[in-house]
């Protein structure tokens, strides 16, 4: 196994994904209002004691506005790519076109736990819901880090959840193996959270676009960079430390923006990101749930009003193909940035994901033509 | 406000949904395999004091069969009428097609616990999940019981569900505030958990198909009880006494039939349950989670198989009309069950929840020609 | 087989659909812009000659607006309940969440013959179509009114349905074995086009809701009038002549508002014209297509457009409740006028559909408390 | 614009798409009893005049079987990547599962024409439709072919519906700018029908799977061939000769296989064919229908059947992954031999649409690469 080096965001390998310029951070955080927070849960070394670790996850939040999202919801929606796996909260977000809590990203057993603790840190805040106010249904998506991490154990708590929503923060994200993203492995690489921009030129609105990944699926001989083969030419040096799994899986994507969406809208923005995700490789195995969720900044919608109706921005369907093409662009991107930020992992059992070597990936763009020499 | 009285099922009143005989028990368990259980969790009195109660909820949980779910899982799928609400694991469950965990009922703050929960449970019988075998989504649903119970307390505990589990068995099943209903309201009376199934004739096959529903939803006014508008008569009489909130709601359905469907057909016949729900006099409230998770015992899809294709006994498509009919009728009555064994419950803050008065009930459909005198 | 008599309006029997008012018409109507046109094809007599007759059959046009519909599409949704049937161009309407061509209602053979006349109708029209401007996707929606019509025999021509969008109209809409519906059966009565609407109170928003359909579902022994169970009850003196069919079905249901509506929100709508369908008796038979289209007049949707941003009134959703109320009323009404207004007919080969027999109709009300003596 | 030259298709460039081999013909046809055929418009120069010409297009039929289709279906479903499209008969495919008909591809503005061509074949063929038998709904795909045909002046008339269908063979297939493919364009080049299929090895199943398009999206900028950015690097060379449009598309994708599928699997196998689009460089265009039609062969499901139960082979899902692989690879195969198969277009208006220039591609694929010298 090669060794894999110091660390990189896909761009300054001279990976460049599309046409469009990234918003300052290159990260969802462009979206105006947008923040991210993590927590990290790693200790333990050695075999797998379930419930004792060794602990290889955590979780990371995503709040949609930087003021009360609550009160001032924004207009959301989702597509399912492959539904072997979960955003709890899905459901209401599509049928409502709304968002009304932070999105959490974890493990897959530890959604029923991220969940409780959106509910108490709701409460905590809202005292009113369940009273006043409806109850609420958190958005908790989720893939399968039980290759490295005590999956069964359930190390994700409360405090974890506390923590991702309490530290987010507009600006850089961290990338990698960090929040949820900590046990992750896509094409049989270390990955985990991985983020990506686009801002539009003017005259097509000006509007930013941010993805986040939580990145977990596929096999290394399918994995592309920029319409490279570089899993297919990677896969018989690493063959020998590859993991021998039947279902591998998921991503869970999020997908922000400042253009003036409705809930149907966002749903067809969705839906671009899932080609994005096949772009790099995969063919959304049965096993990996692929599922997307979405939502637009522009319009807030209040939980209470005095009007009955209301006016909202909305763009026109005809002047959405460069958010769509922003999508796709910036979901590959996100996903090259989880997979050479992250660096290699041993978790339980001395199973390791290996960081995709970042030297050999440079080399292999240069000799496809995809990066400058 | 009228007195209640003793409670009875909606059969013992004379009323006759359908033109289907019902199984031995007018219960999900007449399907061969189905097994319920209940645990009821009821403490405190007076003002809400989130975290101490009132509390008046539970848990209730339905295995599709009687072995090993986890291993021989059975077909499934569902619907969604209105997404205002959480089956937590219901994307899987349509993806696959396939219900591989116990299914909850719950009070929505307490899905995450009750997820949880399942996945403990779960991983102390087959310690090889999240390790040899893959993690699984355990399959949760919920309405809000907050105007009795101290929702936001969240009361209900991995305990709790772990009872609902193992005490769940085949035969006469418990009904009206019990488990996930202890503290559900429909159209303004008490109501909770009701059950119903119906035979059909031999020449349809002999199938039997059975309904359970945790019934949550919405306003006296539209209380209809075998076309009898009950509740628009009953209503003047309630006026005072009716809580007042803005939005009410929710019912989850499950469906349960030893006819041997398909993903898809399960997907249809999840549809005809939501009609049966529109027979009683729900408009699907904005607010109204009403959710139908189906299933059929009649094929199990095993987990590991050396064989790649199998055989799957499967209903003709053009016999499937008996099944939609008989589910309309069963969810009605297990609806109306829900309401009539339900008594009047007093839970936080003073709030009462009439139970439907049983003698006006018996008195107007005999008025109405719907039962004998 | 009784005598069927004279025809009414449901209203004019005394029936009374649900607590909110009609607007003038008590027809689709009723939502300022919406026209109406039939065109009825009745010939010839005696047994089937495939392609001479007899004929019963015919197109229905719905316009959803006054003005220019092309250029000022209107904002649109739909919803299968049962998607054994047929709305071409419901696709785009959904993915797009616009209208931009009149509806039109046929018989399930003329589908193509229909959407064909509507591109030529369109183009002839806008002759820019095809050049500068788009294609576009007729809406056509249908039912199999084989038992009455040579329907093999293609009699709806491209002159027919000119007509039936050239003489659509606002006000009065005639019902019955008319237009489209001219060969329908409902519940094994002659049926075909119904319409009902009704008006918000002030309090409410004052919206009007309007339904037209196309019905053709069900059996006899199955229908209900305002929740009394007539077809059971009339089903024995009929049942020497009511046809044997292994497949019956269909209804296709229009709903129009002035409410400011979202394609999403108008998805929803249209579930609960589903529940309105279920309410008379409909359990969505296998080979029944029943589908329903929905659109807002509120708001249009410029085909060009120099901004790139507008602004689209909306409602809140949680003010939606009494539209779904209203929606599922008119439903039912609809579909009642449809049965009272038909008269028997004989179609081919000495099948004859006989009219629901109003004064047994009225009688059962009054006996079952639904209507004033 | 660069000479085009002698065409060829995709494998004979030296592009090898994927790891899987090809079947015998490399086309859908390698799918026993799968048969496809072409009637091809070709006629007038100059300047467009509505139903003279010029006239560039046509209809494409694929049968599912060899045998008798309208009484032995197949099992089928579909799935909508971008539904500003349309395949009339679609509610009916996915609700049922069923094919029953002879599967059209044509231009949008003749779907009407084509379905009743369908309607009138069938009806000669089994004159008991509409009788003894249920009608029927066709089922007809499209694509704007209006940048070089007349298609407001509907050429495709029943005639060419009938020999598409009646010349419709296994084996070899006719690609490029042949019957429903006539008139199309992919990212600016000409295109029009192209097919793919793969072989999975025998310890997969040893299953065919195939792939038919009608393809005629996207922007020059965006194409990609097996990963190479072919579209952007030629876009300079072809800037001047580019149409200039607003809205392009669309992309109608047939797949079929013997591998044994369910209704629900089979959606999930289309939805990896829109990963396919996806991989050519299609971001599914807002005003470009994406459409996906599958099928499998394994089963026929009788019309008639004294058995109310029957069984069916069913692969298990676990085992669907190469099926996926396959899918997407066989996908950007089809599309790419559309490209690579069709022959620079003249239509009316002195619009050209140029081939793809196969020397500068190959000349491309090997500096990338992605062929060998």
């Amino acid at each position: 196994m090669p060794r894999s080096g110091a660390r990189a965001r896909a761009r300054q390998l001279g990976i460049r994904i599309g046409r469009f310029q990234t918003g300052r951070y290159n990260a969802i955080t462009d979206v105006a209002g947008v923040r991210v927070g993590h927590a990290t849960v790693i200790h333990g070394e050695g075999p797998l004691r379930v419930g004792h670790g060794p602990a290889r996850t955590g979780a990371t939040a995503i709040l949609p506005n930087a003021g009360d999202i609550f009160h001032n919801r924004v207009v959301g929606s989702g597509f399912i790519l492959n539904g072997a796996g979960e955003v709890s909260g899905l459901t209401q977000l599509v049928e409502w076109g709304l968002i009304e809590t932070p999105i959490i990203l974890t493990n897959t057993l530890s959604v029923g736990a991220c969940s409780e603790a959106v509910v108490k840190y709701m409460v905590d805040r809202y005292p009113s819901i369940g009273n006043e106010h409806d109850v609420l249904i958190p958005v908790v998506g989720e893939c399968d880090d039980s290759w490295l991490n005590d999956a069964a154990g359930r190390h994700v708590r409360t405090a974890h959840v506390y923590k991702a929503i309490e530290t987010a923060a507009g600006g850089f994200v961290q990338e990698g193996a960090v929040g949820g993203g900590t046990g992750m492995i896509c094409c049989d690489f270390k990955a985990g959270i991985g983020t990506s921009s686009r801002r539009l030129p003017k005259e097509d609105g000006g509007f930013v676009i941010g993805v986040l990944v939580m990145s977990n699926f596929g096999v290394m001989e399918n994995l592309r960079v920029d319409g490279v083969p570089v899993g297919a030419i990677l896969e018989p040096e690493y063959r020998e430390h590859i993991r021998r799994v039947d279902n591998y899986g998921s991503i869970i994507a999020v997908v922000a923006t400042n253009a003036p969406l409705q809930q149907h809208q966002i749903g067809r923005l969705c839906k671009r990101v899932a080609l994005g995700i096949g772009r790099t490789g995969s063919y959304a195995a049965h096993g990996s749930g692929e599922i997307i969720v979405g939502f637009s900044t522009a319009n807030t919608v209040p939980r209470e009003s005095d009007k009955m109706v209301y006016r909202m921005k909305i763009l026109l369907d005809s002047r959405m193909n460069p958010l769509y093409e922003a999508a796709i662009d910036a979901t590959e991107e996100a996903i090259l940035n989880a997979l050479c930020m992250a660096e290699t992992m041993e978790g339980h059992s001395g199973h390791v994901a290996p960081a995709l070597p970042l030297d050999r990936l440079r080399e292999l763009l240069v000799r496809f033509g995809r990066a400058p020499q």
